[in-house]
């Protein structure tokens, strides 16, 4: 597993002009539909998740767009329960410290929510984004630098899409002290904690978000201005 | 158009037991596939895109995910070619700067690349993030929150491959003052710049990174951590 590489299937030196993208409508539903049914999981089964899927995870990250191309995710994936155990603490606390800032009202229904699949989820990803990458040369960030973490947001969209279409469900923990989670895994101290994802089989499936459906906060979309 | 509102299918209230999601290996082949196909384009056709497809990218942005379900995407349609000018101005000089920090080798390498099609994209979509948003109540957000940009730059992320089905492009301009921006197009103080976007039918289809192509950047790939 963590000898796992990538191989891109096209480099430089062919010809883009032989290529053709064929896409249709049915396509365009049929991504909106994934869109659709992409869901924040909380609720795990622990049955492991086959090995191809999470290649076919991995590729979905490799595919990923970056600023100056400088494909700056790094990904540890946690195994060990001791490290677990202290992701779980690390969570439970901060959680605490949020659900103060709530008045009582509002506190009990916080925390009524589960927020989290740390104790289930059978594939746990800590995604950091190295914030001085060599690869892409600097290129398209240095008038927005936090370009470098938005390629990594994208990095793990693209696995929650490709997963959901395996029907296993993605839920990303942000309720986490970052420095004490780096600590905890002993990575790169360049490298900046973006995610932290419970990923397996849900135990149901949903197109609501779970926000909507507990009554935390109905979906609103603004509309867009013209200039 | 600035009237469109999004209208959510699904609401609180149905009974999510009832309801049987399905994908298969054929639904993750052809996200793998459009995954391999989108690409950054900056080579533009002048064409009108049609308002269906435009519909359609709304769509995709409304059944986006974000932290606490607070949407705090913001997007303004930019249409004025007076204003449209102002921001090729601001990207010339912001992108005249970044070559500076280049020895003169890279210099010439980086003056020759083609960053941006502002000047030919028929849609642009500057997309801004609401810093406070009263929806979602602040959760999720205490202990990272730049996870409120996260969620506008995965709802990019859905446009972008939804109109990648449409064989539409999309170019995200980073190389941008957003000070300046912000200004230009008079929004609200509290919005941050996340990207500015320029959309339309591409010149010419490419699975492969244009900077993997003029030999920037290859693609590079680390390998996952196990801890």
């Amino acid at each position: 597993m963590s000898s796992y590489n990538f191989v891109f299937p096209i480099q430089n030196g062919d010809n883009y002009k032989d290529k053709v993208m064929k896409f249709t409508q049915s396509d365009t539903q049929a991504i909106l539909e994934l869109l659709r049914w992409r869901r924040d999981v909380r609720h795990f089964k622990c049955d492991p998740l086959p090995e191809e899927a999470i290649q076919q995870m991995m590729q979905s990250i490799a595919l990923a767009p970056s600023v100056g191309n400088s494909r700056p995710w790094r990904i540890v994936r946690v195994k060990s329960d001791v490290l677990k155990n202290k992701i779980i603490e690390n969570h439970g606390m901060a959680n605490q410290e949020a659900s103060q800032k709530y008045s009582d009202a509002t506190k009990g229904k916080y925390q009524a929510l589960k927020l989290a699949g740390l104790q289930e989820a059978p594939l746990q990803l800590a995604v950091f984004t190295d914030t001085d990458p060599s690869a892409g040369k600097g290129l398209g960030r240095q008038t927005m630098p936090e370009t470098l973490t938005y390629s990594t947001v994208i990095a793990i969209h693209q696995l929650w899409l490709v997963a959901r279409t395996l029907n296993i469900g993605v839920g990303w923990v942000s309720i986490l002290n970052a420095e004490a989670l780096n600590k905890t895994l002993e990575v790169d101290p360049n490298w900046k904690l973006t995610a932290y994802l419970c990923i397996g089989y849900p135990e149901y499936n949903d197109d609501t978000p779970e926000l909507v459906r507990t009554g935390w906060q109905e979906n609103t979309e603004k509309q867009w201005l013209e200039r």
